[in-house]
């Protein structure tokens, strides 16, 4: 049989619908479908990151069912079936389920990475170390986990408790926590004991069905009937909606992780990013430059902003801090540090009825 | 002979190519074509004001050539010739002297009204007032401004000290005084000797080409050849480019005005602004607003900003004191205070070689 490395199977969880990026991301065009460093979106920057471990005929990507054929368009590498499109939301551990009947499919022996659609690493070399590493300890039955060597004390990710080392590189996982609040975040950063969940999984794919029918067995019972189907193929067709519909909405984190003993842990220390807010870009801009812009954009006397336009020219003149995101049709103005309560906009929008904004 | 307020001709001098309403304002649309309040813009907001004592046809526009089109557009009300295009920027002089020729062609006796084009007036019924008295007093050969009570120590406008009264109601002009600092322009403000200049000028229309003979006579000689034509006739036509070529570019404060020795000011207590920047916006908001908004907006949790958009939707959260002005091709954000700064923006526009954004 050949190594772990040679045997990994991505599966790309790129189901996200947020709205943390509007008016960039809309429902037709979700955060993983967006384009904020090159001129690759967060999806294929995640497929490009592990191409050199992972030919395209073992990738895949699981996504919401109206996504299907712009992901399509943009993977045009992948092989027929590999988009696989949830006509439902029902959160990551039927996606895991889903990811884990088609890497089967590709082989027996898939060793099975999960990876989220929207991530921003800035050492992609190191993280493919990292999964090399997880890969050969996946090979042995571990389920395992990257953990992110914490630059600061974030309180918007969810941490690792890291516990004894197992393997050279590899620690057990004491235990998952919550988004901290910035206290405790700041004991985590001086303890060196904590790590950022940066919500990639590695574990065999057969480990992978295992693990779910043990822990929620409903998701087994469901799927089941799709077990030996190609994706994409008649038989699977004619029976997915229904089958998954039946599974119930449930988290891997909460579903799966919460529930096995023994899972493990590499340390990543890549330059990592969940992407998650306009605030986060504000402090992935490059070196030297005064703001993150994207576009057609003149900044004149500003600083630590984010200014983005996809259409209009935008001119600002003595901002700090303050995000400026135009589009074709809406822009958005705020400081960064407030990037959260884009929500209160998508929801005003929303009682307005302005669903062509949304 | 008709009383004087009966004889009125009001020319309102729309030449301005102001950028500072840049993304609004364009060569193609200059300020006094903008709509900042209801839906007429400030041109013709101005003919409006004085439309119960002046009728369409009595009433002139001097403006640029290229805007002749579109003012014509904005006025159908005004008859054939009525809008005057200047073929080059001669300043203000120049057009009080063909405002003056063509006055007189509408009536010997004509009392001339020179009104901006961009000014805003919250109570038309006291400007008009303004105007009959001093109407009134050209009507006896003197030259009349108009002269705003200060309501806060402003540094944009020029200033009119006060002189000896000469009738109820009219004061002599002391002096004219230029842009004060924040300093003198408290004491004026304490000291009630002082008033803006709001730039109009009333006076008879054979006083002003007199006027014009006296001070600047390289205008008198330059427009002589015009005396007697229709503005816009086939013999005025032949001629115009060419005389007004000749005429020197020079303003009528400092052409005429500093060297008239008995200039006579009107008060003027009706709200009043000259809608210079976009700070001066956020002070005119409706009762009751946060901000000053138009078109289509979302504004939250944001308080003294002006916000305005006439294509996508702007949407602004957290904001104090921005001005943020959205067009379908270009949008400005900036601290209020800072509105004169948008010059540096139209300088970064003009170096990129961006036309079609100016």
């Amino acid at each position: 049989m050949s190594s772990a490395a040679e045997r990994l199977v991505c599966a790309v969880m790129a189901g996200g619908s947020g709205t943390r990026f509007w008016p960039l991301s809309r429902q037709a065009t979700p955060k993983q479908l967006l384009t904020f460093f090159g001129d690759r979106t967060l999806l294929q920057a995640t497929f490009d990151r592990v191409a050199p471990l992972c030919p395209a005929e073992r990738r895949l990507v699981v996504t919401a069912a109206h996504l299907v054929a712009p992901v399509q368009q943009l993977l045009p590498e992948l092989p027929a079936g590999a988009v696989i499109g949830e006509p439902m939301q029902r959160n990551t551990a039927p996606c895991m389920a889903v990811a884990a009947l088609a890497a089967l499919r590709l082989d027996p022996d898939a060793i099975l990475v999960l990876l989220p659609a929207d991530h921003w690493i800035a050492d992609p070399a190191a993280f493919r170390a990292a999964l090399v590493l997880a890969a050969q300890r996946a090979d042995g039955g571990a389920i395992v986990t990257l953990g992110v060597t914490p630059s600061h004390p974030e309180t918007g990710y969810g941490y690792i408790q890291l516990g004894p080392e197992v393997a050279s590189g590899v620690r057990q996982v004491q235990r998952f926590v919550e988004k901290p609040s910035v206290e405790v975040a700041l004991q985590y950063l001086a303890g060196g004991q904590h790590l950022w969940n940066a919500g990639v999984f590695v574990l065999r794919a057969d480990r992978a069905w295992q693990a779910l029918q043990q822990h929620v067995p409903a998701i087994g019972q469901a799927l089941q009937p799709l077990w030996g189907l190609d994706p994409g193929s008649e038989p699977w067709q004619q029976q997915f909606v229904e089958r998954f519909a039946a599974c119930p909405s449930i988290s891997i984190d909460y579903g799966v992780m919460e529930k096995e003993q023994a899972i493990e842990v590499v340390r990543l220390d890549a330059g990592w990013s969940d992407v998650g807010t306009w605030l986060s870009l504000a402090g992935m801009r490059a070196e030297g430059q005064e703001n993150f812009s994207r576009g057609d954009v003149i900044a004149i006397d500003s600083s630590d902003c984010v200014l983005i336009s996809t259409g209009p020219l935008v001119a600002v003149v003595g901002l700090q801090g303050i995000a400026v995101v135009a589009t074709a049709d809406a822009m958005l103005v705020l400081p960064a540090e407030r990037s959260q309560d884009v929500r209160e906009v998508v929801a005003e929008l929303q009682k307005r009825g302005r669903k062509d904004l949304l």
